[in-house]
């Protein structure tokens, strides 16, 4: 059976007010929905993306021709299966598919550059309820992300509880850690340090700031492995040689990979956006939004919660969504969390897993 | 009692045959020694430096002003007590503390820059032994190195085996890991993304690399902390402010002191050499060198030896010393092994330790 395929895109009526003080007007959200949505719009499926992910959950990518994020997950019979449930997944505002992000004009005709306002997790969710209440979803069936989709997910579930009926969780956290941040303070001064990134201003240019966009990316990247996946997978082998060349060319195998992983990013990610959705990233704190106590995060919930987290994540370890399920116990809330054993760090979530799939199905079923 | 300092520097004699088959002529070698040598000769302790360290072990250093990288350890009566040893530290060929390296004149009177060879960590420590045989000290009481500098006297202990009594390896390991040469790739491509590196020619120019190499460091001082103790730390503090400023300035504390500990850096340290010395510990793999079995680098071996791990080191993990331990067992050599309890990650063989302190008494008295 061929996989329908929707891509649109729709300016909010209403304005976007954000946790900075400003407001946006006219906000783009751009999107991809897969299978039908019931006549009683009972099984919608809200899926929300990762850092450097999009709305091609599901389809190919129009930039790279490479098969959509999660097609591993998302289609007819599959885990998020789209014979049965109508899938959404919209880029984040800040972003550059399509989303109103530093790329898209301001008001002045020229695009914002660093002059877009500084946004947080619970903006992009105002983006996505934005998005829900134009497409007249009431609540949803299910709201799912992994990384910076799940932190999406518990801010929905914190801030417009009544949206959405289960929230799946996955290799996230509930805050930034001193670790994560410092991670991605090193990709900004990276990228800010790139002789074309002129102060964000680089959109009329023939150059863009490509070498720090990809050292940004090469240093996230390892977060995203685990030590035990990349000996595996590469340890010390050579790339392509027979000897260590006494130079500085990718000798090593991982060297290369880092670089073709780095420059790969490139050609689809606008610098000044990984900028902004570190950034929200980092301010995300969502027991400080709540008073200081995570589990007044979850004080009105009702939506049953999953937590899934992976044993050689390094990024989002365990404890994080051990964190997160003490605080939903606190509040009374519905919840089952399991920490799955997966050899390849943060980016298990992405890939291959059986067991991910089975806890996956069980929840949305139940 | 007023501490003695000699600040020397020394040309070897003998020409230094390297690893890529070159070899350099004159070699420079820059040293500070600490305490008397004995008529017998019997108290040297040699000292190997870190990536980032330097023959400054106990003396201020010239550049920044600061306390030797290690005068908590190395002085009269402490644990190094330079009343009864001769301290030896010399700054490692690749290096820009007055060693031979790309940024000295090669023979048409220009800096090396990138013509410099690919040097390794053995061709380190023939230039060690280059210095040991100008000052005429046959063995040495003990070698003694943290992290790149264990590596030195692991080598050390391979190929020189008759030059040393006792070897104290600390937060070390015996070749890189795919993560190790990945942080370090990332650092390369920051260092050589800079505009101002010009292909390792910028010796005669106003700007140097230095946002590259801010960069680098960052990256790789990460790795050198533990999560824990960044979350003690910095957690997610903020900077000098009370509420978040919704833009790119350093807001939490961990960004700043990051951007302190990079820009910091580039007053002290040539880009180039940065380089030079990644890529010699991103090739370092002692079995390797032995054909294949690490318990044959030490075949050789009469001296005892010490391995010290921290359990929150990331970096070099305690697993990297237990599989030095396991070779040299198997050897046959004298080995002892602790692995001590630090919050501090690989930075607390740098840091106040009790313990280490009680370890290593032990070891160079025993």
């Amino acid at each position: 059976m061929a996989q329908e395929i929707v891509s649109k895109s729709i300016k909010l009526s209403a304005d976007l007010p954000l946790d900075c003080g400003q407001v946006l007007s006219g906000v783009e959200i751009a999107y991809e929905t897969y299978g039908e949505l019931a006549a009683d719009k009972s099984n919608a499926i809200l899926i929300c993306h990762a850092l450097t992910g999009d709305q091609y959950v599901a389809s190919d990518h129009p930039i790279t021709g490479k098969p959509g994020w999660w097609q591993r997950i998302v289609g007819p019979g599959k885990v998020i299966d789209t014979d049965r449930y109508h899938v959404i997944c919209a880029n984040v505002i800040g972003s550059c598919m399509g989303s109103t992000g530093p790329a898209s004009l301001a008001a002045d005709g020229q695009p914002y550059g660093m002059r877009f306002p500084v946004i947080t997790i619970r903006d992009m969710v105002r983006g996505l309820v934005g998005l829900l209440d134009e497409l007249g979803i009431e609540k949803l069936h299910t709201v799912i992300g992994g990384s910076m989709g799940g932190m999406q997910a518990l801010s929905l579930a914190a801030n417009w509880p009544e949206r959405a009926e289960r929230m799946l969780v996955i290799a996230s956290s509930a805050r930034h850690s001193a670790q994560n941040i410092a991670f991605h303070e090193v990709g900004r001064q990276a990228i800010m340090a790139d002789r074309y990134w002129n102060g964000g201003d680089y959109y009329a240019s023939d150059a863009s700031p490509d070498n720090g966009l990809a050292v940004a990316r090469m240093a996230a990247h390892i977060t995203y492995l685990s030590e035990e996946g990349l000996t595996e997978k590469f340890g010390r082998n050579l790339q392509d040689r027979e000897t260590k060349s006494f130079g500085f060319d990718a000798d090593f195998q991982v060297e290369s990979y880092l670089r073709y992983q780095g420059s790969g990013f490139t050609q689809r990610f606008d610098a000044n956006s990984y900028l902004y959705i570190t950034r929200a990233m980092d301010y995300f704190d969502l027991a400080e939004e709540h008073g200081g106590t995570l589990a007044n995060a979850f004080a009105g919930a009702s939506a049953r919660f999953c937590l899934i987290s992976f044993d050689s994540d390094w990024l989002y370890p365990t404890a994080e969504s051990r964190h997160i399920v003490h605080a939903l116990n606190a509040a009374g809330a519905k919840v089952s969390f399991v920490e799955l054993s997966a050899p390849h760090g943060h980016d298990s979530f992405l890939l291959e897993h059986e067991q991910l799939d089975r806890v996956m199905r069980g929840f949305l079923d139940g």
